[in-house]
């Protein structure tokens, strides 16, 4: 096992460090880097070849894990040990594993579009869980890709990452700073999901290759510009009182109709 | 507006059981009672004619949502006001409306089964989030009533009744105490979906009125003995290295299928 640095002061960078990093998706762009906590999703990240610019065990976990962490310390530049009482103010979870991972953020710019690809895009999905949950799906129903609008919540935020089961590392992100007007110009046929009798019925459209399906904010659901741009306005039936589906289960069943 | 009675003290009665009923199943079922908290919800129960046993709320309240809570306060038995600190400590969000009512659990074992209907069934789904949208997409889709198991999360825990937007106060409900052992008795053809390349594929599959699909706990899937006494075993194709679905999109994709 490589050696492990002690740390074990709460005034020390690196723990500041994670901490930001853990609470502010501005600290993680302005670092170009985000936490992997727990076992799970650090497992997940392992076997995708992800490498850890830092890996940060607690004493107890370091012993509990050893197995595990001795490979996690392999692919990581470099390794750090806390006290159990350091490691919780660092954790975002309640009970912490004693594992956290550092890696640095991909450059999404440079992720292509397959033009043969079957897209989701979300527009201003806000709520880390549905993220996490849509990635989730994308993934089992062998979705291409997941296209973000910047102003939605940030795909490395851990509440998004432990939702996701660790997909969110593995499915190819595009993440656009001017959504209504680049997805246009990405070279598929796009379509809106919206709650709108009027809008096609899902049922009724046949989906090829080289298409995306859009999902919109879950209070506000898609943006009237990007609603003007779209190809089409298609729309999953309803009856009842309800007013909408939550943005997670609209996007899962869009998703499957679009994968059939 | 009928008169409300002034409470003060951390130490009244009324006080303690909002608390109880907050945060215990067991409590709501010693008393037959739940809790209905913030105007949304109690919109939605007071549109559909559930009667408040009592209405609790805030001296802010009291004047900012002065119309709404006329309203309420006219199916209300008692009605109560309390000043905003004592409410906080009654409530069970972070930001409080000043609004709660308390009403009375129907009596599920009444709840008969249509024979021509199409239901969805829950064994042991345990996260109140995952109950809460599988009732909203289930009348979305106009599914004909969700059966639960008396293992799984309380359908009248405030996070439950908060994520389904209130439409678990509309759908019927039904509970099963002995799940595997009762659900064959119903007179419904039944669907197990599992994580199971060998069972039929959702695709495959022609749901007919008196129908049941089953989802299993988020973590240990549908039981043995469920899988034993149902009609059929199905599964949601799926590629990539996702393990599963989550409970609340398989549900979803499943009611999809079967409400075509």
């Amino acid at each position: 096992m490589k050696e492990f640095k002690k740390i074990s002061s709460r005034e020390n960078s690196l723990i500041k460090l994670i901490c930001a990093l853990q609470s502010s998706a501005k600290a993680r762009k302005e670092n170009g880097s985000f936490v992997l906590e727990g076992l799970r999703i650090c497992t997940d990240a392992y076997e995708n070849s992800i490498r850890f610019d830092k890996l940060i065990v607690s004493q107890t976990a370091k012993i509990k894990y050893s197995e595990q962490i001795t490979g996690f310390s392999e692919c990581s530049e470099e390794c750090y040990e806390l006290p159990d009482s350091l490691f919780k103010k660092i954790s975002d979870t309640a009970t912490p594993q004693g594992v956290i991972a550092v890696s640095r953020i991909k450059d999404l710019s440079a992720t292509e579009i397959d033009l043969n690809g079957r897209y989701i895009a979300l527009e201003n999905v806000a709520d880390p869980s549905n993220l996490g949950a849509i990635s989730r799906t994308a993934e089992a129903l062998g979705v291409t890709g997941i296209i973000l609008s910047s102003g939605g919540c940030d795909p490395y935020s851990p509440k998004a990452l432990r939702a996701s089961m660790g997909t969110l590392l593995r499915m190819p992100l595009i993440i656009l700073e001017d959504f209504s007007n680049c997805l246009p110009k990405l070279g598929l046929k796009s379509f809106a999901c919206v709650v709108d009798n009027t809008a096609l019925s899902i049922n009724g459209v046949r989906f090829d290759d080289g298409s995306v399906i859009i999902i919109g904010n879950e209070a506000n659901g898609i943006t009237e510009e990007t609603k003007r741009v779209a190809t089409q306005l298609i729309t999953i039936p309803m009856n009842g009182k309800a007013e909408s589906l939550n943005a997670a289960v609209a996007a899962s069943i869009s998703m499957w109709e679009m994968m059939k």
